[in-house]
């Protein structure tokens, strides 16, 4: 990369102080800046680092006293995360190759559109179409019947199955499975798991007459909204009959597991080790932070945010904040927290008091 | 697909009512079914989406008026799921074109049965075995001296180690592991994890003299029995010295971790996310919940329900319902969790009638 | 394999005892073995085992009396899974046949140093260099710009994304993905997770005003000391601007997430399903139990011991044991779960002496 100051500032939409004709070659943290990269300072607590480092130029917070921390010019974010978000998307050297590579295995009845970049050794099945400009990446597995929409970028390693629809600019990082079977099996007569979850709290259960598990198979496939992004080994399963479905602009991190029939909805964030169990439905805009787990067939509404964690037994409304196992109120949760880290004390004066 | 009515009731050992004549070519949930799609209805709860769908016949529970709901006719399905899984099984169209793939790489050595598909871009190894009626997947990978019995499926990118022996119709979903190393490492002297699991309860340690780990290789592959499925970025380890076991008939979900030397029995479920460290045995029919952990060299009985989510410390005996962690009784975890909730206002009450 | 008994003991650094001449062809539980295996026998409880099998020779504990127990040789293993370890590695059949296959992709820049081994439809991107020594097996991706020392094994569809480093003996399991782009988005404005954040307790949220997640793009790759090892479907990050880095002789077991940016010290162990989020630190030495969760940005201690399922929301001073969700000195937890499983008879007790 070789930018001026000014116009990195321009592409962050941002306020430029000083020289802005000073030549930026890359970024870095504050301490470990050469002369020619921008440091990375948006927070008083990076004035320090930068005296160590030798930028002339930063990113910094916006009443920050460039001069005074010996910098030639500086960019002003108002917020840090979001200036990184431009600013790496700029420097990210994204390569820009179409062009099949003669290793790839491609069905003759798969739409290829212009512009798109097969890497080598990857697989596209019968019937499929991948949008204008996308890529697939080295040993990428695409199921017949796939439809992608423009711009997607399917990284190495990554399986799509049969039939599975997505929108556009579809990311989906190494190794990630969509479209895989879901996990659905049946006894002939009921089972003792299902009588152990009919009859809560029973502490024990006995043994099935026919223990065979009967596989329903995935039909359903999934479908993708524009704007998704899916994480490395990560798993999104076909749908029994309809769609799997996640929405435009959700991100799924990797490991995450979504059961066959799921229902995510627009702009949700599920960070990494994130479960749902089969036919959960997650609203719109809410956040599940690492290791959150959703029991099979529960509503989880619009702007929820669940601690990392928490393990879910039950529908939540829209707009609350939950944590622990079971997920309860996180205000309740740390109550009863708090509560318990009292107790042993509190059993101990009980215990004096009745002697004294 | 293309059935009568009478034909799907007949595959799914069920009776129908109405014209048994009616060409059904798919199968919808009632509220998006087509005319000639057969509506999934299989409890009084989806009577109401049968109307607004354009469904002639439906799969309804046992006593369902299916006239007055308007059809022409209709399967009785008193075990919905039982049902599902054979109508699945029915319209689930399976690929059928043995034959090898000629960007395939196989061994010289290695024996292929009758009608195997092998597809593009797979590696067989050395000395393996692939029984008849198999179809290895685009890109996946059967190490040297696997042996697969009949009708085994092992789709893209899932990896067979060396040795790895699987009955009749394993079935292995994309870019799941078998027979990777075991995760086992030891110190020249006493580490300081031993030390503080030899001593529960120590809140602290002191560090090691030479922390460097000696690794223990895993010799012992993995063996398989018949009617086996293994999920999507599942891991299930070598073992050291003899294999890593899994039983008739059991199923493993998505990015479940199987430890090295661990013996699972017949028909057991293990649902997503559920990690099982080293040397773990899980007896026959049980079922382990999603993101269920078991610490390493534990034995759980036959017929156990571990609740999704339960960390497992110490040994379960057959029959029980287990909940929690640590793992407990289910009725002994309900009653301890309803205390809790309740404790914050007890603390309140005993503070104002010490002060009173 | 084919040993004489005093060759075993001799690389085992261990003394033995009775006739050292007597021929080994493999390893075997004691009650499994036959006449030419080395019984592995390191501990008193495996006494009556031997007496089941037919192994002329075992590995026992100090003061075994092994000519009672019917043998005619013995290696002595103080400390039996040290033994174990450098046994499993004398006996592991390591292939050694350097050569790359010819439908491997190698890009014409990559440096590919002395006896390496690149197998059938491996891809090496340009630029990489592969240190002397190294096997790189089917199909997995070493992406433009890796660096790997000597000696890396890099199993079947292991992906290591664009530039890489690593130093000697790197052992990668089938499908693990070094390098994937973490997972880092920010909105426009403060999201109400941001805001769920920052006043915690607060049980509910409002949604936002523009929910669209922008990217942060990961451009600082990941780097790897000397001696690491990464479990099958393991993913590890890069970081944003600096690598994400893991130090000399730790080991990552399967399904292991290492968020971007995270720093992880010499000889740590994560084991399977760790979560680290963001911008962890781990001190060296310090080890992570199955299923240990990690917030970001936090750090925690060298010699740290977190057990099994442990949900760690705070930083942790070096040398600490801890357990829990939230994550509490062991001592501590251990205190409040033996309160709380006594807390329903107290409410009981204090519920009838009201009423009394």
């Amino acid at each position: 990369m070789n930018y001026t100051l000014q116009q990195i500032a321009e592409a962050l939409g941002a306020e430029w102080k000083g020289d802005g004709s000073l030549r930026i070659t890359g970024a870095a943290e504050p301490g470990m800046a050469g002369a020619d990269d921008l440091a990375l300072a948006m927070s008083p607590r990076y004035a320090e680092a930068l005296q160590q480092g030798s930028a002339r130029a930063a990113l910094v917070w916006p009443d920050a006293d460039w001069q005074a921390m010996g910098l030639a010019g500086a960019v002003i974010a108002p917020r840090g995360r979001l200036a990184m978000a431009r600013l790496t998307q700029l420097l990210d050297p994204m390569p820009a190759d179409p062009g099949i590579h003669p290793s790839a295995v491609i069905d003759p009845s798969a739409e290829i559109g212009a512009d798109v970049h097969v890497g080598p050794l990857a697989v596209i099945g019968a019937g499929a179409v991948i949008g204008a400009g996308s890529r697939i990446e080295a040993q990428a597995s695409i199921g017949p019947g796939v439809r992608l929409g423009e711009g997607a970028l399917i990284h190495s390693g990554a399986r799509l199955g049969r039939n599975v629809v997505a929108g556009a600019r579809l990311i989906v990082q190494p190794n990630a499975v969509i479209g895989g079977d879901g996990f659905s099996f049946v006894t002939e007569a009921e089972s003792h798991v299902e009588s152990a979850r009919a009859e809560l709290g029973q502490g024990s259960v006995s043994a099935d007459a026919d223990p065979t598990w009967h596989r329903i198979h995935s039909l359903g496939a999934v479908s993708l909204g524009d704007d998704v992004e899916i994480g490395a080994c990560a798993t999104i399963d076909a749908g029994t009959i309809r769609p799997t479905r996640i929405g435009n602009g959700s991100k799924i991190d990797n490991l995450v597991q979504v059961g066959h029939n799921c229902v995510i909805g627009d702009h949700c964030l599920l960070c990494g080790h994130v479960g749902l169990a089969g036919s959960v439905t997650i609203g719109d805009r809410s956040v599940l932070g690492g290791k959150v787990g959703v029991s099979d067939n529960l509503v989880i509404g619009a702007d929820v945010v669940l601690t990392g964690g928490s393990i879910v037994l039950s529908n939540v409304p829209a707009g609350r904040v939950m944590m622990g196992y079971p997920a309860t109120k996180i205000d309740t949760q740390v109550e009863s927290y708090k509560a318990l880290r009292r107790l042993p004390r509190l059993m101990r004066d009980l215990a004096a008091s009745r002697k004294g």
